[in-house]
């Protein structure tokens, strides 16, 4: 049995009974009942998911992976490929949105390149582990984006880096991404999984103008027909129409719910590979909590489909894991609440009439 | 010119050419142009409230305003007064859920009394600050909640918390309270203000029986009648409706103003005090952010009428501030990335296709 089999055999349902001691402790806290609202529910989740009724906190990552898009080239996208390298660049050198972010909330950034055309190992960029499939995937208009082996390969790469941030302690894993063309390659996934139809599925990315979202809307239309025989289970979707980074985002789901680490989905792009684990592995987005809803068309209808509410709503569209960062800062502070809140008998609180 | 009429007389529109030297900023950064949302219009309004082109960080308080309601007394709560005092006693032992906030996000937080019936003073509690206007305010549906020399009082409390905060280093202020009773003062402040009705205004509280909200909006249609000739402007609808934690926060509204400090409103409450503040000083509220939308019913209505966005929509509905505590800890995440991030001139990041 591979890992990936093996990890998903691992997958436990989440503890019920976790639930309900944490929601115990919350209503004995020194509010009204059910007054964090929404705060509450997350840490009652993630007691449930950690198998863990006293949510005991830890530290949290973001896991950023980067990889190339064939589909690229198929003017799809605002912006020209090579921005691809350049960001890794950028995630190395510490000046992108994530690393600003990471910094400002304590969380560890680790950057994955899991596929990116150009070849930066001569380069010593700091902190990017590299773990390359191939230098980007092929254009799933011309073919299938990737074969079955790279499908698992990139899984299990997902799978190795929520391992490898768990032993470090992480006890929440953001995940994120950069890949010029990957708004193409997950709305395509999205619409194969969920029947939503390409044009609702697709969005304007990192800026297309009207012409290039016709050309993108074209393009997954075409990838969907051309590719209809291969999209009945999850590595064969994932072949069809690509995207290292969201097979390696979909692996971290697995991974970290195996460990019982809760994963926190980023934006667009992340969704898709959230919605391709949950294919792997049914049930499995209930160990995700969703960071946030972003300006990208698809994403509101997608999140709708899965039934995932967004902690955020702040018209973000920048990936790289940012909605996440944010979102984990509150579910870092629900879980500070839910720790050191004083009790109605501690306070010597009344209760209520 | 007393303080409150000085006060409202410094009080400078935003400065638009420091908004629009933000905004360039924000377009050279590594992202897609727009592509951080919400983020972005937070950094540039900050920018044109601070008349400071280069969105310069500061600290960041929360000041949290306590006092009494008469109106409690008439079954429109569904705690008993006295846990006014306790909740007092739970701020000044760091055990109340603002208190655990302002720590984990490294927030000063300044408590006030501003009319708690019990008088603490000699009970050394440590960090509350005495400006008790009177033992709590009158029941609205007996006669004025307060005089207009209370209003006054409260208010220059409010104005002197944000010059103390401001002179502290203080970039940002939340503002928040607590006091049993003060959703009905703020519901009938907002129906006054708004001709929102009374039955759309007022909501459960912390946990009111749906007889307790049939009494409470009785309460406030009693009130809104009985003073009906009171409710033409600012300071004679406080004083007819009252909350002297209320006034100091419409208070604390114009003081931070005057000194081009951000104010961050927190739920229901505070944005009855932000009403207020507005109609003292027409134009105010483009002072202000709101820190999140509110479960309790009449913030909805509320914050449309206003026109105002708030930043978060957690279902919170605690109050205290801690809407407003998670909101500035998004302000100040926008701001490092604002500051921290790389041009693409910089990053050698390409532009747009």
């Amino acid at each position: 049995m591979g890992i990936v089999d093996e990890t998903i055999a691992s997958i436990e349902p989440l503890d019920e009974s976790a639930r309900q001691a944490a929601r115990a402790r919350l209503d004995s806290l020194t509010k009204p009942r059910g007054s964090l609202g929404y705060l509450e529910e997350i840490v009652e989740r993630y007691a449930a998911i950690r198998h863990d009724g006293r949510a005991t906190r830890g530290s949290a990552a973001i896991a950023v992976f980067v990889a190339d898009h064939g589909i690229a080239d198929e003017g799809v996208s605002a912006y020209p490929k090579a921005v691809t390298v350049e960001m890794l660049r950028n995630f190395a050198r510490g000046g992108a949105a994530i690393c600003v972010l990471a910094r400002h909330f304590g969380l560890e950034l680790v950057v994955v390149d899991v596929g990116v055309e150009t070849d930066t190992r001569a380069e010593n960029l700091p902190g990017v582990i590299y773990r390359r499939v191939a230098p980007g995937t092929v254009s799933f208009i011309r073919g299938r984006a990737m074969d079955e082996a790279q499908v698992v390969s990139a899984l299990e790469t997902g799978i190795e880096i929520a391992r490898m941030l768990g032993a470090r302690g992480a006890a929440l894993i953001g995940i994120g991404e950069m890949g010029i063309g990957n708004s193409t390659s997950a709305a395509a996934l999205l619409s194969a999984l969920s029947r939503i139809p390409a044009a609702r599925a697709a969005g304007f990315g990192s800026g297309l103008d009207q012409a290039g979202l016709k050309r993108k809307i074209a393009a997954i239309e075409r990838g969907l027909a051309l590719h209809r025989a291969s999209l009945g289970e999850g590595v064969s979707i994932l072949a069809a129409l690509g995207g290292f980074e969201i097979a390696a985002m979909a692996g971290a789901c697995l991974g970290a719910a195996a460990l019982r680490i809760p994963i926190v989905i980023d934006g667009f792009i992340a969704t898709a590979a959230a919605a391709i684990a949950e294919k792997i592995r049914p049930g499995l987005s209930r160990h995700l909590f969703f960071g946030h809803r972003s300006a990208e068309a698809g994403h509101g209808p997608a999140l709708e489909w899965m039934r995932a509410r967004p902690i955020l709503d702040l018209e973000m569209r920048l990936g790289e894991g940012t909605g996440a960062a944010i979102a984990i800062a509150t579910i870092q502070a629900a879980l500070d609440l839910f720790h050191e809140m004083a009790t109605f008998a501690e306070a010597k609180v009344s209760a209520k009439l």
